[in-house]
């Protein structure tokens, strides 16, 4: 390939597209950009990036530039189906003329978008020689057709494209199977106190909730929720007789219970990466007016995990039966938290939570 | 920039091993070949890549090209100390004409490893524009000088390096915080057993002796450590009073016992991508002839690395104290496997391990 193929300007391009495409954490809005770019260059109407879902072979929308997002979202595309299967089929790029009269297109998209598709290019996105998606530019302006030069460009983005697909992949199973193992052993260890079954997973669910409406960061909400996973994890350091006992606790096995926050911390703290997941496990039975355990911090010295988690685990508590007592209905339980809120909760996040709550009851049912 | 500034074919070069690099499993190996390509293209006799480590502020070799790697490996510069830790500190290239004559240059390499350095090229490795390394090139042939066009071409190098650099390093820390956190919560499990502390570690340590010696790809060693640590998680599903009775179990404590292999399995096996490591957690009691548990497979039915754990497992059994009697000495432990090797180990597991603990035992020394 000779660099006078290209279009003019596009190996610096390339070159800066493909620094940032590396950089996973906004893949999708660097995407958009490379996109919006190779549309701009090859002066055409629309552009989209199809990514295989390997297990159902089947592609997707990745990208979609303009138009609904939400019209093509559950568009799938099987392997061989429409011109991007055909192109994730034969691993060959196409140049398409005019599509209504081209045996290969699917009329899905348009149906879906009232749009009206004519002339097209499509090209695999391929690593390592496999097949990982499909990169389209729709309608050439002023009704041409896409040229050789123009499948070059788009050829030349495709490989950190592909590269980058493939790689936030890896990145996203390997997270997935940490928090999956995380959450196994959680339930496992949940397991011995008969009284709580899913209740890590639903304090962990809960905190989501609250992260959501107070639009915690994509980052912080991990970690949160791998703080919920393990809030209750120091339990393992508590024997069989009390964990397991039958009514209320006496003050010396009350005490002991309580040190379930410290053993957690301690099991966690080693991990150095694992930092931020340490408050959230240590203090998630604080109180916002000092009179909590283990150390009877107060209000903000609370760290915010700690004040998600403690709404989320003292709900889900209030309104689960135990051994002595009935569960209470999810009224009952947010009319306790509002009185509780500002002695025992961080109003914010009682705020947070019952914003959601009768939205998720009301889904629930 | 401009294309014509770079080193013919460069371009072509330089997305070929874009694509490359990405696919970070073999990094070291196209880091190489990076390095080589550009070697030749400006006509240098060496090269070198350095990695920044943030926490101690040193730049260590992560690729050298030619002479003897070990005579390097040791090699720190602080950042601001000689040529390479200059252009960490600045984050700018920098051509050296005369090595000797500069007053950036340290001398410290050299020594090492008795080549004589001229010029250099040294270009930083930048990640949104953050210092992550240094690419050096060493004496232009013919006695020469680098130039713009040579600094230009390592320039458009740098960024696939250093994007490559920063995804892998990334990877790595998600994959050894999943390990720690893993080790950590099967620590916990193991502490309710009073007698078994340390058990899971030395399980999985020597699991990776047999691994080695066998010469497991890296990929499968991972998971094999993996299923070391989690091979006696299902213990907790084992009641306290069973679990740390003193003296040996009656014949129904045992069955319950026995279970654990099966709880663990249970566990695991809910995490689709873990289902590597269910075989060595479920079979790991299993013997050779058939006389094991929990289902009494015989011989290679039984999966590879519930073979190598069962006898790193063994080992550490036959080696600790229990309250009912001493441990045995390595000496005595490496008999009884031999005695046993066929019967309840497989052969081959227990060579590679015998092979490996002479030198273990002595380094311990």
């Amino acid at each position: 390939m000779k660099i006078e193929e290209l279009n003019e300007g596009f190996y610096e391009k390339l070159l800066t597209i493909w620094e940032k495409l590396n950089a996973s954490l906004e893949l999708d809005y660097i995407l958009r950009n490379a996109m919006a770019y190779l549309e701009e260059v090859l002066e055409a109407e629309r552009s989209s990036i199809w990514e295989l879902d390997e297990q159902k072979e089947e592609l997707f929308f990745r990208v979609f530039s303009g138009g609904d997002r939400d019209k093509v979202e559950e568009i799938r595309l099987k392997i061989g189906e429409g011109v991007a299967g055909h192109t994730a089929m034969t691993s060959a790029p196409v140049i398409i003329e005019d599509a209504e009269n081209s045996r290969l297109w699917s009329v899905k998209v348009d149906e879906r978008t009232h749009f009206q598709t004519k002339s097209i290019l499509s090209v695999p996105l391929l690593f390592r020689e496999k097949v990982v998606g499909v990169v389209q530019l729709i309608n050439k302006k002023n009704g041409g057709v896409f040229t050789g030069r123009d499948l070059r460009s788009v050829e030349m983005m495709c490989i950190p494209i592909a590269t980058a697909l493939v790689n936030a992949k890896l990145f996203k199973e390997l997270e997935q199977t940490f928090m999956e193992t995380a959450l196994a052993l959680a339930d496992a260890i949940e397991k011995r106190d008969r009284y709580t079954a899913g209740h890590t997973r639903r304090v962990t669910r809960y905190a989501m909730w609250i992260a959501e409406e107070i639009n915690l960061p994509a980052a912080e909400k991990k970690w949160l929720a791998l703080s919920g996973i393990l809030h209750d994890i120091g339990k393992i350091g508590i024997r069989d007789n009390i964990l397991n006992k039958d009514g209320p606790l006496g003050s010396g096995e009350f005490e002991t219970m309580k040190q379930h926050t410290v053993f957690g911390a301690e099991i966690v703290e080693k991990i150095h990466s694992l930092g931020k997941v340490v408050g959230g496990i240590l203090y998630h039975h604080e109180k916002m007016d000092g009179s909590g355990y283990p150390k009877g911090l107060k209000g903000e010295e609370i760290p915010l995990f700690a004040r998600i988690i403690s709404v989320a685990d003292t709900y889900d508590a209030m309104t689960t039966d135990r051994p002595y007592r009935k569960g209470l209905s999810s009224e009952e339980a947010t009319k306790e938290l509002e009185k509780m809120s500002g002695s025992q909760f961080d109003p914010d996040m009682v705020a947070a939570f019952l914003r959601r709550i009768p939205r998720e009851v009301r889904d629930a049912n």
